[in-house]
């Protein structure tokens, strides 16, 4: 990996966020030269102490996908985008969908605009969700599943995927998309649950809380670690020869949320499980058991999650047991 | 029909062109309350005339689905609204992808947001495209294909499909979205190809022009008339027991352009076929055969394309004939 991204300029959309600021951290570490964009959201997951162990070895510029001439600049001379930048809470969306609609559809596009105007030959690899699925009824979900978003985020990340495929396609902009399952971590934001549940509830069990549980907890989730994530963003950055292809980015694994949770409360030795009903507004946009195939990722790209969850939350745990004030 | 439709209040986006003005035309003779609202975007579909036969029987709105407060004021105390009004242009799209982002999302984020707090029980049936599948190497293609817009306009029509759906599932509103396929028909635009090709044709035949024909012209259409499509509008927005549902309206039949192009000529009497090599940046948009499956609109709203491909080119030829001055 070090053979491929030493010494390459990177632009990290999203930079100060959870999944950019670790993927930058590594590439820094790899010896990248990183450009972190970030806005800085309110509410959002962007942190600044998220580039404090990288900060010398790395630029910050704030800044928005929204605004063209900076695009312009920032990606002109980049060999590598990883565009991660995004609003990214399903709950906001439905209440303000026009700053939705604003950020992942017209800002999107604003930046694929700037790369083929001042970038053409740049590698991007856009960041979606798996949340573009929906509620399937399928177990195992691939890529070829009929795509139903239940809220106007996945909606909109969809049509980010789309417009990837599209300068792809018809630009030969070389845009490959990854639709990464729910992901844990170090690094993301604690202050709300809506951008993750699963670091929430490390942060309930942290606090010795109460940690509610919408009905029995047999959803199944596919959790995967940051760190396999970032693994799987380098591996498609440097492969340069799957333009407008889709990639699930899972553990490929389901397990019962209330199994999962009882692991966190287990190895932080605190918080409390209860279960609560299904609030009306959650059931409606809840995407019901999903597991993903992850076997087109392994074909391309050579990658597959690796880190075990207990590893996982261990270092989750211990990561915000030791960066508490950061972050709560 | 007219059971329903008499006396009832109906707003029609986009209701100057050729979907909604021959729509607009069918309920006002229906005895409906008809609204259309226009905003003439420049070098579309949108004319004054195509309201001639029924102008003191409607009224019409000069304005867009973008500026909220006319929406809010507009939607309410309608019965049903027939959402059409779009940027429809395949090439601008690619052009100008902002205003296509501008009007097909955020413009339809607008009107469902006036609907959601001004008449949140109001009918809506929202006009998208068979675009929306892009090109698909199945022969018939049915609602549970997997969509792969090929530009920014169709991706941000399947991104209008799905806002609608989640306001459905989500909100209650009673939305149900229709993927038109080509169509063809008095009232359309007529002073460039880029809104429908068979439309084009006509004129071109009609003004004993060459008719270029991409390659040997073998590739499959599935052109329906438009006042098949205007029955299916009527049926879908007079059924109630279908929110969120995606319908096809298409002929379910395909013939092979050249097979189409020979008939408009031979019922025309003018124009001669070329046969041309395919431009490179419409052979990277074409959607390839398409013929739609459209055994789902006849089980839920009972309709099916009824008018011979000679008695539409008929109707056709002789209305642009009598109005030429109007449209080309």
């Amino acid at each position: 990996m070090t053979d491929f991204y030493k010494g390459k300029k990177v632009l990290v959309t999203g930079g100060l966020g959870f999944l950019g600021s670790n993927l930058a951290c590594r590439l820094a570490g790899l010896g990248a030269k990183v450009t972190l964009l970030d806005c800085l959201l309110p509410g959002h997951g962007g942190n600044l102490f998220n580039m404090a162990d990288f900060k010398k070895s790395a630029r910050f510029v704030k800044g928005d996908i929204r605004n063209k001439p900076l695009m312009e600049r920032l990606v002109k001379g980049q060999d590598v985008l990883f565009n991660i930048g995004a609003q990214t809470s399903h709950t906001d969306s439905m209440k303000n969908p026009y700053l939705d609609v604003d950020i992942n559809t017209r800002g999107q596009i604003n930046l694929l605009e700037a790369c083929k105007k001042a970038n053409p030959g740049i590698r991007v690899v856009y960041c979606s969700s798996r949340a573009v699925y929906g509620s399937v009824s399928k177990r195992v979900i691939d890529e070829e599943t009929v795509p139903r978003p239940l809220d106007v985020y996945a909606t909109n990340k969809l049509a980010g995927e789309h417009y990837h495929r599209v300068y792809a396609k018809v630009f030969g902009l070389n845009a490959t998309i990854l639709r990464v399952a729910n992901g844990y971590g170090p690094r993301a934001q604690m202050k709300e649950p809506s951008f993750g549940i699963l670091n929430w509830f490390i942060r309930l069990a942290l606090d010795d809380a109460q940690i509610k549980i919408f009905g029995d907890g047999k959803q199944v989730r596919d959790y995967v670690y940051v760190d396999d994530i970032t693994d799987a963003f380098l591996k498609t950055g440097r492969n340069m020869k799957i333009p407008g292809e889709t990639l699930n980015i899972a553990s490929g694994r389901g397990l019962p949320l209330i199994t999962i949770v009882k692991e966190v409360v287990r190895l932080a030795g605190t918080g409390r499980i209860v279960h609560v009903p299904w609030p009306d507004t959650n059931k409606k946009i809840d995407v019901g058991d999903f597991v993903a195939e992850v076997s087109k990722a392994g074909r391309l790209i050579g990658w597959r999650a690796t880190t075990p969850l207990r590893d996982g939350l261990e270092e989750t745990i211990a990561f915000y047991r030791q960066n508490k004030k950061r972050y709560w």
